[in-house]
């Protein structure tokens, strides 16, 4: 029995209860798994300034988001594999409450199945000649030098590798999208030092020297939803997905496998008339909570939530569901996952040691998952403002199974 | 001179001094202005988990996202008027020195101008019905229940207000854009309240009863980007602009007026070719940073930056640059605001009292200026590669003026 | 019997039979119904040059674009009721055969519902001002002068009426979405026109002068596809729709309604990640082919096809399937429609007197569901490819019924 | 001296001359480069019903659309090199007059450069799996496979050959982009058969059976506009360019070079509100004429318009303008080509013989570009509506040079 597996047997209290005995047996509980959690638990003294160097600037103090768990959860993936209690910072009350209740959802079916198929993250420089003519020479020849720029991505980092380079043309400008692999840092910064790499030893050989260049010209989709996510590299691609019968479906919410998929088939014409990218439902608010507990750089919400949601009948009339990632920029070492907060956050998960970004790609689908399922479930049993009333500001969420 | 004017003539030790002295310093001066930040800086106990029933389950401790601070900077809004020190809570390196280099380009042109034109929140129900025929007739009929409709969402809150309602048709089903005003509150749960006491109303009186219906269809735009910010309602509409000389461009980055724009045209293109929504570069940084230390819904972020950033040549050959983000779904009550931190970081931006959310979001407007305003400038001095290299993990950020 | 419904009750010969007698057949049928056609088939002479002024510059003759009818189709609309022979022109083989294949479904199932919910036409002027302060200013003056715009509008048209008048501030400019309606016209000189007049009429009287102003900024959304379509409004409204059992479907088809709701919903899915507007298979064939033979403006098939086709199963386990189409830029008066060819077209329709645009847009919608249906039972019978590979060039095209 | 640019030495009659006897003086000039255009002149007798077997069913005659020629412009491209006349058909009043204005501005600054830079067409079928843990399987399989499906497809056509295959996994479906090179064929029916072929060589190796399949899933981007053009292959990409003084832009339009690139500014950030795809002035409306005129699929004219426009200042102050068209389907031979009316409107353009696809590709966008600069200079003038109202129905359109 693994250590994670071994979780799934002791129940946590009940998630709507507040008081602080429950919040140490929560404590307790986790503590028995082996995660102390001093940090989070506020037992341990805050990071000294000088610590924070190269993270912060103008420091003052911390920022304090409340920390809830919900799970387990059974994610049966091909790097997440086991039973997982998943750290969610927010203050939006009920949310830590939806995801324990899909959870339980998710466990009841035998888990959620969950890949993470692509690990590459995008740059996407520019240049710019002084007609198409050139232009078109120069996208002719960049082909040529790839075993040069990737010894010159190479020299940068241990980790980060330049797997493929594409080219377009748009006038006298030839945009470049090259993909990296980061090992297990979400890789932003490490691709920006590449690049620059690249270009600094592309410009001297290029045949022709460029008007003007930048090192990201946005093509990357960094920090912003796009197609992009789906056409291109932009981070890793996870999905996660369950099958759930009419049965299950009536017990946790008052619809069924037909009434779930009609909503969402509404939902899905409500989206299309809003020119969104993507398909989904408010996988932001999984991604947000587990992000500022995880350490992961927040703005990347903003792409990350660029996904797909299928909510389908099967030939078996049961329920499909799944979540596709393509975007997710996140890691395992690197950026804020130094911090005590969420380094504890990431142990939680087993996320801590060389390889493990995969593994976080695929739990980040599957509480992704969750969530929508909860959505889903309120869209269908008329319950989505009801779980607003009773919770909230009021202090009363929807009930754990 | 009021309190915010008068802070502007102290100036702040160097955001990259990471020792405790500066933070001391940092405090002291903050504190000289009546902020005691007595929970940001941790002298304050953590709340109890009572406290924050209704606002997370499952509770176990606090996230801790490193806070600091950039200013000050002068602000000319509608609302927002004088000089402000920002609170930016964040784990990316040279995030915060950015933000200050780029305030001081504003400080020395005179401040930036700002308004917020807008404050309303959409919710966006839809009803399907057997036919297009009847539903045809229920497209004909809602108008006629505005009132009814109003006074029903009136009764939910005090703050909640329905102003207008639009409805589409596809196929059978009916699509109506709701549109309130919430007071000084992001307003999300309230108006979903509103929305489903508005359908309550609805439903026994319309000529003919839905097959099925749901209270909120997506089409709101709720926690993604889409053009509907743009084209509807989403939350406050709140834009920031400055004109700068090639002279101070020159001063502060590599680079003029014209080489700016250029740069700026060349991202566009960079981003017309992503299917982006919206026309910006990063300002999901601003608001991360912002939101987390502020208490609003991080979530929301992934809406926010649904921007459009304009980087012009004026006849003057000045350099007009402006951010207008449509979308802003902020509050100074409600939400996260209660929490310790968060209101003492609205407190340091004179945003904690009634009618504070327009100054908030100009706010907002014009932190996401300044990461603008970075952003272009190191594409156009070629910096931006050179920035992530010689801060990020190794401590050390572009500097100060 | 009404002269249309009469029509349904004589078959017209097979549509893949290319001999002359059954061409001459076509047109005695048509003829019966007082419906001469001597331009379409070639007995009438080509205009005279002089009559063209106005329409074409540089002319040298015509080009010849082969015509087809497949029909007829039973409509049940609110402006369209009865049966119609559809005249299609097009090279892309098959076309007419698919559409003939999917009335005879659409017939079989008792007629397409329609409707035409909208019919509105956009143009968006844009003044630039000195700074935000001053736009905001003009944006809460605009609507003070509404009167004085819809009067201005009013002198230049007898049928464009000025209905209402929006504005959006983006940093120092101030974009205005007007909305007229246009009568049976198009209406897209007309629009230009009126709002030529109403810039005229607003900007001695502005109390700041713009720095500078255009006529059309885009907004409107004229002539590509945007998901402006949806949210206001550029162009007639038009939704049709069927309900088919597993039954009907079997018997046309190889699949049942659960079968084509599935590969539907792939293909929403494979939509989905290409950051198209709308969600529809191929309308874009069916107006091309309609606006060719009824002299509408075939670059409008541009912003015409952002459309949405829903297919799903009912309650029932019939399947629904609808196509909305927010944006048709369509008239029965005015641009190409008085070219001889196109006169006969939309005489075949009965779309020529006063008060048929309606009418002709329900067409158009009816026309792009059977053209949906086809795609969508040729992606669950397997027969995409097929269908392609006996037709096309070979001359067999798939069956009438 | 070759044949085309003989051409540019003899001037047409202004554009305006409706007489019999200009459009006489045309169609001798023209006869005299060899091009008798005894179809489009309505000499010659229309085709034979059985003639037209396999490209259109139902067939009862002609739609006659006025056809104009524009030129000549000079073009300086890879493939099409010298001086065109250009056939458009249209009955949109004033249309063929701007492009002569707009040919006049490209002649005097020497004439439009442009590039082919691809040519491929995409299709896109997809394969439903029980479980994303199958699917993974196959995606990975799949790359293994690429030789035998190259040779499945090469069975299908001497011209059609699979170039690339690429995947992406959307929970239990996995999505393949193949990239196919067709010759001079636009290649739409001619990649759905190498796609039939390659699904039917894959079926029965692939490991796992698929519960579903379809042979093109959407994903390809077939007639619709989707960012997919700008990152995958949907056809051939051509893009054209010219810088203009601000001398010369004062000479055809009352603005200079600033004002140009201002006016292109506003429009910019019009149509970023509006969530369309690409960045554009009216490219629809070169396409359509063009289009109509050569026999190309006139429903493509929905994605070809998804190209990007750039009107930007040079570092020397002047215009630089060009048009990118990532997406053309269109052909020299195949579809509508062989019709009588759409070979002679080739012939002039000399896009007959083998090898000419990309030669036309580099004309539509020379004319696209044509367009835009109308457009702008339109825009940049305040001259747009005036345009409408002088010409249109009334039979005066803007002047030649």
């Amino acid at each position: 029995m693994t250590e994670e597996a071994r979780g799934a047997t002791r129940r946590l209290p009940a998630t709507t209860d507040c008081s602080p005995a429950a919040r140490d047996a929560r404590l307790a509980r986790l503590g028995e798994d082996g995660h102390l959690l001093e940090a989070i638990s506020g037992v341990a003294p805050d990071m000294a300034p000088e610590a924070l160097a190269g993270s912060i600037e103008g420091f003052i103090g911390f920022a304090r988001i409340p920390l809830g768990v919900a799970g387990p959860v059974r994610i049966r993936g091909r790097h997440a594999d086991g039973d997982f209690i998943v750290p969610l910072a927010t203050t939006e009350g009920t949310l830590v409450a939806s995801f324990q209740h899909a959870f339980n959802v998710i466990n009841r079916c035998g888990g959620a199945v969950a890949a993470c198929s692509r690990q590459l993250v995008g740059r996407a420089p520019c240049f710019t000649f002084t007609d198409i003519a050139t232009a078109m020479k120069i996208v002719e020849w960049l082909p040529t030098q790839l075993p040069l720029m990737q010894a010159a991505a190479a020299t940068t980092s241990r980790y980060c590798r330049l797997q493929s380079a594409k080219t377009s043309l748009v006038g006298n400008t030839v945009y470049m999208m090259l993909e990296y692999s980061t090992g297990d840092a979400a890789g932003q910064n490490m691709v920006t030092l590449a690049t620059q790499a690249v270009c600094q030893q592309l410009l001297p050989l290029m045949p022709h020297a460029p008007e003007s260049w930048l090192v990201e010209s946005v093509l990357s989709g960094d920090k912003r939803a796009s197609a992009q996510a789906f056409l291109g590299a932009r981070g890793r691609n996870a999905s996660a997905e369950i099958v759930l019968s009419s049965r299950v479906i009536g017990r946790y919410w008052r619809s069924d496998a037909a009434g779930m998929a009609r909503s969402w088939n509404q939902a899905t014409v409500g989206a299309a008339q809003t020119g969104a990218v993507g398909l989904q439902g408010n996988v932001a608010n999984a991604l947000a909570a587990l992000f500022i507990a995880c350490g992961q750089d927040v703005a990347c919400v903003s792409e990350a939530t660029t996904s797909i949601t299928r909510c389908e009948l099967t030939a078996q009339s049961d329920l499909y569901v799944s979540v596709t990632m393509p975007n997710l920029i996140v890691g395992t070492v690197g950026g804020g996952t130094f911090l005590p907060t969420a380094k504890e956050s990431l142990g939680m998960l087993g996320c801590t040691g060389p390889g493990t970004a995969a593994k976080f790609a695929e739990i980040c689908a599957v509480v992704a998952l969750a969530g929508e399922l909860a959505v889903v479930g309120a869209m269908a049993s008329g319950a989505f403002a009801a779980a607003h009333a009773s919770g909230g500001r009021k202090g009363r969420g929807t009930g754990d199974a």
